[in-house]
């Protein structure tokens, strides 16, 4: 698998994945503008990617900070946590990533800065590693789920792309694979963005895992012939009565699976849940630009002036939940007092 | 509104669907074999469109048939309409134009081959003008159930370009607006083939009706936000029993409508109806290529080899729907009866 995002000598580097499946190319980041632009614009996209890569952003403002003391260093340090923090508002690994740099500053406190650029960019290398061994490890609990000869739909690009490597719930998919279990994956194309056809398809057929697209709106029929046996997503940001935040349609797809009595799992480092949020009512669901939807393939296929709109995600409510896999184990509802002890431990 | 399909001189001419709105363009057919390739390769699309094409095409045909005796005549007659039967398999407005051609041409024993060929062409006119007529009736029937200040979802295009003008879904929002109802429609973009985005949008905004178009994933997630007040969609086969064939996502869309407590409407034309189908597993559901899936806007969008499959219809079974929109008035549950009464008729 190519890797999501890295150092390379002394910048970030990161596949684009706006040109993915088609062109494999990287978008390389000298200092935390580009890495802000980057995930703006979608070059990285996926919570714990996004969360990586804000890291890695925040060691490169640290090597271009020009302040010689401690003081100014942090102050500056502080300007610029805050804009990364606004690159984008869903997904809460973002700030996670932004407040755990932030920390190590504080700690260092009255250290000679090129100490604290050193320290930083380790910190990033570290998020990155944990990152994977998270995922490598919601893999090993998720797959107890996953039975053998069983059919898993996802929604959107939950794997190693969106992720440091191997995926969330991509790396439930892998790891039952991984144990032996032959299992087949439905991929929603997911639209506007078509992350399940151009990133969950590639990866997938690049680790010879059999994977079948489908437009979204066959999701519903395809479980009512009873041709999904589980679905698995990943999550943006979970409330802590155990709402999700994911890619626009998650919220469908699961209301759909209770329907039909197919489980919908949500496999989600710890990272990722928002405990200051009661219910998912209070997460930022973010809208972008019309135009994703009216440009398909860099072709305008709408009447010119169409309007469309754009949230590009929304919140399953727990009820429809029934599961959420992480590296700390499954939790199962309810969710509030569950995931209470989840984050004490 | 563009015609969607007319006689023009002695060739009849359909408005290329496929190329719209980005282009205006006449598909010209001289021959019942171009009908057919327009019908299969959806330069024409839309149950009754595709009715009041077969009826045209099987003109052309009555024209091209070398034949001078009546029996020679009809024979070579019928085979044609077996072909043009096999064009597409899941609207039955096919089958009931053929079967009305067919039996003109059986009323029409022993009478001159000129006289027949003259008879099909009034015959398929007045199919298309009998089309038009109906949707408006349909329009006066199904505005009744659009509330003044009120949001329509719609899924796929059931518009004048899925008919023979006005349409069904779309005729049923055009008389609301046209009964001085304020009436505001959000389009499902409807893949994989966009017929929301390119075609809906479209005629809306030529209409100067309000229209905002959506991924397919937002619509559940507009639906809990209370923005959604009803939905109305076209039909391309109803059973006896109520259950819907049309494009696919509508399974999905009724079933979170009805999650939701929003009524979902069926406009469609009594010749929509197969009464010789106990229920919708009945319904042949065609599935057509997966590359109308990972080729986007004529770009190829996901990995090379990458698997899709693309039904391109689904089946609604009739407990989701609250009522059905016909030019004879307006059918609710229970629906085997009712629709028996409106057969008899």
């Amino acid at each position: 698998m190519i890797p999501t995002i890295e150092w390379h000598g002394d910048v970030v580097r990161m596949i684009d994945q706006r040109k993915l499946p088609g062109r494999i190319e990287w978008f390389v980041c000298r200092g935390y503008r580009d890495v802000i632009r980057g995930i703006r614009g979608m070059v990285i996209r996926g919570a714990p990617a996004i969360g990586v890569a804000a890291g890695m952003g925040l060691a490169l403002a640290g090597r271009g900070i020009r302040a010689r003391s401690y003081k100014a260093f942090k102050k500056r340090f502080g300007e610029i946590a805050d804009r990364m923090l606004e690159a984008r508002p869903t997904a809460v690994n973002l700030r996670w990533a932004v407040e755990r740099m932030l920390r190590l500053v504080e700690e260092m406190a009255g250290r000679p800065v090129a100490e604290i650029r050193e320290a930083l960019r380790r910190e990033s290398e570290k998020i990155l590693a944990e990152d994977i061994a998270v995922n490598r490890k919601m893999g090993r609990f998720g797959s107890k789920l996953v039975p053998d000869r069983s059919t898993v739909l996802t929604h959107c690009n939950a794997g190693s792309l969106a992720t440091g490597g191997y995926g969330t719930a991509l790396g439930v998919i892998r790891a039952a694979c991984e144990a032996g279990k032959r299992v087949q994956v439905i991929a929603d194309e997911t639209r506007p963005w078509l992350q399940g056809l151009r990133l969950t398809a590639f990866e997938l057929m690049q680790d010879h895992i059999p994977v079948t697209v489908i437009a979204d709106n066959a999701a519903g029929s395809l479980m009512r012939a009873g041709r999904i046996d589980l679905v698995i997503t990943g999550a943006d940001r979970i409330a802590a009565n155990g709402d999700v935040a994911n890619k626009i349609g998650t919220y469908q797809v699961a209301l759909l699976a209770k329907a039909h009595k197919i489980p919908f799992y949500v496999a989600a480092p710890v990272s990722t849940i928002d405990p200051r949020l009661s219910t998912g009512d209070e997460i930022p669901v973010e809208e972008r630009s019309g135009r994703e939807i009216s440009r398909v393939g860099n072709r305008e296929m709408g009447p010119p002036g169409v309007r469309a709109h754009n949230p590009v995600f929304d919140v399953t409510p727990a009820k429809y939940v029934a599961a959420i896999i992480t590296e700390k184990g499954i939790v199962r509802p309810p969710y509030r007092r569950a995931i209470r002890v989840l984050l004490k431990d």
